[in-house]
């Protein structure tokens, strides 16, 4: 069982360390892709949904070190769907994963404190929580609490996140790398003994040349980094995101892990944790490929 | 009964024309300030939340035209208070008040999409959702749909804040004076016959000196103005919000209305509505001494 104690990054960076590859599965459900025999079985799609990612948490157990649940996939089923989310955490926790809650969230004063209540006020409960960077510091230390740890959005995959986080400021930087230098000094302040922090930083895979000039400003920060797959990147791309020696990244594919199944395919559970073991096998080659993490 | 095809500026100004003054209560219950005989009554918290809620929504309904909900108050209760939130959602728009759903949501693409279904996938719901602006327009977009708007951040009232949002870019504008273009553009696209848009601005109320700029260069924006009261804006703070004919704005208070009573005062929903009245009459009254409106 999980011990609240432990630092977040030294827990994330071991549960790699075991497993071999820095991967991530995104739950990202929605009801059109789900298989046809979970949908024929559960008519309410809340339900139907739950039962789905109950499959995908048993296909990436002991393939995958952690999975991202994506909050609003969730949300859009109101209550209902908050409490689908809250077992199927407890479940992924139980099995072994460190869960990611994808809920970017943003506030500050006593309401950012009630969505670290919300996030981690509970065990089991999730490891991290992503949250949005643009209220400044008084928006991340709120979350920074009792073993826990948050990834800041830093660089997004995304055409608009691009226009605002590339613009220039006077002194030479881009907006994004002020909030890296921000994201990094707050950091500092709670690093583990692994030497990353329980502040890490959403880093886009789809902006290599970004990625590469990120990581020199963030050397303690672990980088969550969503894009891979169904979103464009390759492995080349995301190799950027690490340290020399192999760590301090993690590269979540989504789609292309969990719906990796043909819609009538009643072993759809051995489809995804073949593609999951294909998504590790592919990462880990390119960083073999690399020479990343060779030690 | 609300018309889904109402515009959502439309509906907001021509609530605040009916009661007179552009104001809003904003709900961000905390156990620890909740009457005693609400506390008595419910042991447990999320009950004595909701049932305190309502009793606010029963003091301002008719003095005030619109209510923020603070979405992380409930959110920390879990999946019981986001079903709370729902509840009161629907007895504040049985009351005729114009909802804001205050839950700062900001993803991209279909997460996005999802969170625009969360918040605004039934009637009756909110009215308008706040969402961060950081990952640029592609999350913005999503919640332009069906007679909802969106109040987008630009300027928060937090020291983080500034830090980040008065960064100095090279071609002259501050951080938030870029966010502030963007959601003018984009906009633009969504006006109501009140000539303004359906996509808001969050401006926060102790940056004076911005607002006027940031009015400027969002004609066409409602600002929705937090800050007031407990978080130390005083009403000539605000004034430079408005347009010149006192339209364009709509100013919130929360814990300086919602929790204006003594602990153990039965009458405790008279006290609000006393100073829901009070708030009014001070907005009211800066207006008119400045000729903000005077038309």
């Amino acid at each position: 069982m999980v011990q609240p104690t432990v630092h977040p990054a030294d827990r994330l960076l071991g549960a790699i360390e075991e497993l071999g590859t820095p991967i991530c599965v995104g739950i990202d459900p929605v009801l059109e892709r789900l298989p046809s025999v979970v949908r024929a079985e559960h008519w309410e799609p809340v339900v139907a949904i739950e039962r789905f990612c109950a499959g995908v948490l048993q296909a990436v157990a002991g393939v995958a070190p952690c999975v991202k649940f994506q909050s609003a996939c969730f949300e859009r089923y109101g209550s209902a769907g908050v409490a689908s989310l809250e077992r199927l955490v407890s479940r992924a926790d139980a099995l072994g994963l460190i869960v990611i809650l994808d809920a970017k969230r943003g506030d500050i004063g006593v309401s950012a404190e009630h969505y670290a209540k919300a996030a981690f006020g509970h065990r089991p409960g999730p490891d991290w929580l992503t949250v949005n960077s643009y209220l400044g510091e008084d928006g991340l230390r709120p979350f920074l609490v009792d073993g826990r740890g948050a990834f800041a959005l830093v660089r997004t995959s995304n055409p608009g996140g691009d226009a605002l986080q590339t613009l220039a400021l006077a002194d030479g930087r881009a907006v994004s790398d002020a909030v890296a230098d921000m994201v990094a000094g707050v950091g500092r302040e709670w690093i583990g003994k692994s030497g990353y922090s329980s502040l890490g930083a959403v880093v886009g895979a789809t902006k290599a040349a970004d990625a590469a000039r990120l990581r020199l400003r963030m050397p303690q920060q672990v980088f969550l980094v969503p894009g891979y797959g169904a979103q464009g990147a390759g492995p080349a791309d995301v190799l950027a995101c690490f340290n020399a020696d192999g760590r301090g990244a993690i590269v979540t594919a989504s789609r292309s892990v969990i719906f990796a199944f043909e819609m009538d395919d009643a072993a759809w559970i051995n489809a995804v944790r073949t593609a999951a073991a294909r998504f590790r096998e592919e990462i880990a080659g390119a960083m073999r490929g690399a020479g990343v993490g060779a030690r």
